[in-house]
């Protein structure tokens, strides 16, 4: 059994990378390397696989996963500027697809401490920057 | 090749279980533990796996799917309480996981007689809550 | 100008009126009479009118109005059933009509002291039962 | 007869104003005043007002409309920083009032020269910052 | 009060006028007006205005509204191609705002009939043909 | 990880298979048997499977993907009949079944020339009919 529960933020990007020339980096990332940057409103599902416990009859108990994607997502990427608030943007890009796999490591990363016992476990990421462009990333990093 | 078909229920439930003292139910399932109940509309999506007929160009006929669930499901749980209108819910708590499971039993159980041959087969069933908690179930009880 | 923020609720409901024997009750409302009740997510846009504060540029603070909103409408009716836990329908029928009106009122009699200023003033309430049934309510009663 | 027509952009800012403190504006914007801003997908209803030609059956040439729009506005909002890339917003803070305003501003300068008919006119603006909070602006100014 | 009931049908269109040479109806519907026509999923939001009885707390009985709708409505349009299956569009084209102005008109003349009390009035007409463009038009002719 | 991307495009068609007679077509297709035709939004998924490139913090160049789909899907099929507009129609009946496979066969087709690389892999197609169907069709014709 699976279950989905969805999360959003509002955060401001820029896609540029130190690798490339200024050119290359406009030729490549359009108008996302605006200088002064610009955002969206992100929409974040997060898949988690488990059992139902018989007594309760809940998979997990959803205020642990919300203390847990508050703690280490939210708090750091909603209403803020990836680039400059979130450290592992200071060295890859903020592309949606860096983006969900940076959330993925820091939901993978505190799971166990949250949420001991073998059930429920991360089953998938997925990140919507717009309706249009969507990540998907397993839980354990395929 | 998969076929999903979304239908819609609006149904009131309270969570509570008598294995738990009244405290501890107010804690486990906070507001949803009221105990006059409130409701949801919830989603349904059926997913079907199967091959196209090659003279009609469809996987299964629309009408016989929507006939076993309304058969099976819709009239028990559109506009009813779960609790007292789904004897299931008598001994379990109608949380999204245990209705989830329900609706997939009852689908499952006469899967064979609305489909007798081999394709199309229930491949899983997703369950919206609201639009941010989902429960995903596979056909075959997994 | 016009500011408009939607908030959410979840509630259960039976619309059942004693004026009308159960025959008229059942033929009148259909689904809606069942007896346990059935429940629905409500969407509510609140629409205020005033003027842009010109230092703040904002027409109100945002949180003035959601303490409102929750403090007079959400706590009574989120996760709640409306015929039992909201005293204005033991005497009428919590139909969404009933249920705007009920909103509305709720918000105009404490309104004045949440917003004691001339701006903003409240210019009307949306109540989306789902997303087919819809009643539109102006501020001052009309 | 009215015609609604629907915009999208993202774009970045932040809520700040030089005429209070930094701990007033920390106090009254909130997490919108982060320093290095966030960021929106920003949803545009432009509506205008007039009759239909009898010939084509339409109101208005949609391209010429679009046109328009991605000349005055567009251009200058989509993936940018309205802070630092829209003029208005280093005196005015960009909050979605004044977004609304600054936007009808630049659709009502050059409406004439775009349509220099009686028919159709700007009759309102209508801006989404999220699904849940919405300024509506008439095209004249009220 | 204000109560909005929403529809939707499926139909196939093509905009071409007699009146004008092929080359100018090409330049002026661009794609819409290929040959073979194209189709969309409209939405129709139907909204009338009046008072609520206070026995039933229903504004409406919507089986009537329904039943109107579809006899008058529905039934030609859904699933149809409306150049060839509506009357009208034989002398005007389909486009949306003639689209809206025949179901207006259709609703308007049979509207008597199925509530011949002062209380609902046909308020006004929201023809969706896809998310981007609307059409509004007041239930009396304006 | 699996990028999906979404598309749109407004089609008209008609189910009706010459295995069948007129009577059976009736029967079979109902109200999408209509001699005109009617039409729809579809709503197109397309998820690719690949690797992250490192430098760029991309999966795919994103306008490569979008250059494809327009090429071989968008230009035949948007604003389009179907059964008059796309040539494998006029031998299959176009059930959204069909579809499906013809727009994963006409991206399989052209894949490798867009994307020489391993990465990105068509991984799957998604068809929305409208919001309650939906064919789902991985990448390598199973």
């Amino acid at each position: 059994m699976r279950l989905t529960r969805r999360y959003r933020f509002a955060a401001a990007h820029r896609l540029h990378t130190p690798q490339l020339s200024d050119e290359q980096n406009r030729e490549l990332y359009g108008k996302c390397n605006n200088p002064f940057g610009h955002g969206h409103d992100y929409v974040m599902d997060v898949t988690v696989r488990g059992q139902v416990n018989e007594e309760t009859g809940l998979m997990l108990n959803l205020p642990d996963l919300d203390e847990l994607v508050d703690a280490q997502v939210l708090r750091f990427f909603h209403h803020r500027n990836m680039n400059t608030d979130v450290p592992a943007f200071s060295e890859t890009v903020p592309t949606t697809e860096n983006v969900a796999v940076e959330i993925r490591d820091r939901l993978a990363r505190h799971w166990g401490q949250a949420f001991p016992a073998r059930s429920p476990q991360l089953e998938k990421i997925r990140l919507y920057e717009t309706r249009k462009n969507i990540i998907e990333l397993s839980g354990d990093g395929q």
